[in-house]
């Protein structure tokens, strides 16, 4: 009996548990100071009222025989696939309901649609990256092809002729830097991917978050990313349901390889290896793309998009070089005075009491740069803007 | 870019989907008649209303900021791992904690557990057989033994020098046979195990259906278990959860293989791959191991108990033999006049309308014989008794 022996190969610290423990080494010693963290990449306001209704009345179905549910809809409820293509339609993106496949977020399936790939193909990612594209497929022992993400491209990198990949994830708004590729760019990505057969895993998790409507929505406002694309999106940041679990996987039916359609594979895999979503959690879903859910979701989106304008504007006026912040929750900024990462991490712990995330955590280009993120509280926030402030 | 060539290597037709097929077909020329189905191995009695309570309670906590739950633990709530280990000290089974984790059910953990694993391994599985333990590893190209279940040996396989294998599957209470293994046949299994430093991924869905309490309700009950077996459980038939999704999956500390903590391996396989069971399934999970939930439950399990018993007397006033039953909401027979599996299928679709699932779709082992569940209401039951009983 043979152990996966590629695990050997993961980094050793996963980055969120190394800044927890200096973070409880430096509340130990300093048990006074008042911290404010702005570092997780977590949501703080509460569900929407539409979605609570919901779910209130989905757990009393349940707990009554005539309109209790078991097992259900393979892909998911269809009155929330439906839901799903009603907010993809108003995109300009058209799909059809078997085309979407409820998940319980972007996380599990972003890293379970590799069950429908041979081992024996080449990942291509972004430097600096979220860290689950990387470890999934070390996990798998793929081979991994880095493309440079960095000041010059503003993290925001494309593919040449040179570029080499057989499978390569996407993630537009991007975790950790908020760039955002404009519809031209991510042309690029489709024609680049259609020309080798290559796939695109679209990682649309901050698509909500988007201000500018010339910027695309979805993978699919391409030409062509229907044929070479497989779009993840999540309610995580959406909805604020990173603790309630629930987002949706697009697989066109145009998307085909040797023959198989990539669709049929992902749904093999899910009927064999998933058993669903939860039935309240499906029907808070389908309480987001109402018109109540969509008005009360974007009014939290607002919220903490205010925050990230707090942030961006703070490092203007201290002359610290960013991306993101405009169209996305997450703030990417160049460590001033040459600071490593870590350096700035600890700088801004010990002066300021602030607790962000070390970019050399998402690569080496990660290296010299910081990621800090809008989903907490408006007063912290400004408190701690202000204590950078005045230095 | 190669897609996984594995998937042409599974067998066409999902039983399931087949069955559908039949019985669609059957209604379209025969709208008047009355089927009953029990061939589904799904749940019908509603959740328990300490659950429902419990959960309306979440449901209103994540509405509200200072009440509101984000990303949990990694591992589950703890408050819910508490629970499962009280529960598992009932059994005379102690656990720590951090040997247990809160899955969406054993679907999920019993096929995702495999990426620990090194593809290169042999996996024995009995014949008949759950078709998943087969699937997934067809999926990921290993090597599948079988070791047959028949009546002769009551479909409770054992293993002698020469049975191979690193992992095996065992499912007891058996699903489709109902068959349970005695704590002196799960011994020779467990020893088998550590003789060849093999794996045992112990499925233990059914265990709450043990009527008999010399019979095993975990692994662990035997000596040396937690030394070569991982546990897989759910709430699935425990507690009506097939359509709410939690499990718990547990992998004990002292199971190390090659210096590596199987444990620590896994842990680091779902905080990269998973994010986690929604906290308000967790609360309702919680509810379940409290006092009044486990009144509650069980009482649901001695409902569908009381429907095997009716089974199991028509059968053996029939004259027909049959495992399962008595200890397991699932009863598996021989087709009688020695019909094969789909003759039966149609010979009860047309004679009696009912519907039940063949053998044959579990393995070689299983032609000839036929499963039927005892999920489904008591006067259906009653009635499909009788029209066989009848003649």
């Amino acid at each position: 009996m043979k152990i996966n022996g590629n695990f050997m190969n993961l980094k050793d610290s996963y980055l969120f548990a190394l800044i927890d423990k200096k973070v409880s080494e430096y509340r130990e010693s300093n048990p006074d100071k008042e911290l404010i963290r702005l570092g997780i990449g977590d949501v703080t306001l509460p569900l929407a009222p539409a979605v609570i209704e919901a779910m209130q009345k989905a757990v009393a179905e349940m707990g009554n025989a005539e309109t209790f549910k078991g097992y259900g809809e393979y892909q998911g409820y269809a009155f929330l696939r439906r839901a799903v293509c009603g907010y993809y339609e108003e995109k300009g993106v058209s799909l059809d309901e078997n085309e979407v496949f409820i998940s319980d977020g972007a996380k599990s399936d972003v890293s379970n649609i590799l069950d429908i790939f041979d081992t024996d193909n080449t990942v291509l990612v972004p430097d600096p990256v979220y860290p689950v594209y990387v470890d999934t497929n070390v996990m798998a022992g793929r081979r991994i092809n880095f493309i440079n993400g960095n000041e010059d491209n503003n993290f925001l990198p494309l593919p040449d002729n040179s570029t080499e990949g057989d499978i390569v994830y996407i993630c537009s708004p991007n975790n950790p830097t908020g760039a955002v590729y404009t519809k031209e760019q991510l042309k690029i990505w489709v024609d680049w991917a259609l020309e080798r057969d290559a796939v695109i895993l679209f990682d649309s998790a901050y698509e909500a978050y988007i201000q500018d409507k010339n910027l695309p929505a979805s993978i699919y406002q391409v030409p062509g990313a229907k044929k070479c694309a497989i779009e993840f999106c999540s309610l995580s940041k959406t909805a604020g349901f990173t603790g309630t679990r629930c987002g949706y996987t697009v697989v066109p039916h145009e998307l085909v390889r040797q023959n198989s359609s990539l669709n049929r594979l992902w749904l093999r895999r899910q009927t064999t290896k998933f058993n669903g979503v939860p039935y309240i959690v499906q029907r808070g879903a389908e309480a987001v793309f109402s018109e109540p859910g969509l008005s009360q979701v974007r009014e939290s989106i607002r919220y903490y998009m205010n925050n990230a304008r707090i942030i961006t504007e703070t490092l203007s006026k201290l002359g610290i070089w960013f991306a993101g912040g405009t169209n996305s929750p997450y703030i990417w900024l160049k460590c001033p005075d040459n600071m490593s990462s870590w350096e700035y991490f600890d700088y801004l712990l010990h002066n300021y009491n602030i607790v962000g995330t070390p970019g050399a955590g998402f690569g080496n280009n990660g290296e010299g740069f910081f990621r800090l993120t809008a989903f907490g509280n408006t007063d912290n926030i400004s408190k701690a803007m202000a204590r950078m402030s005045n230095g």
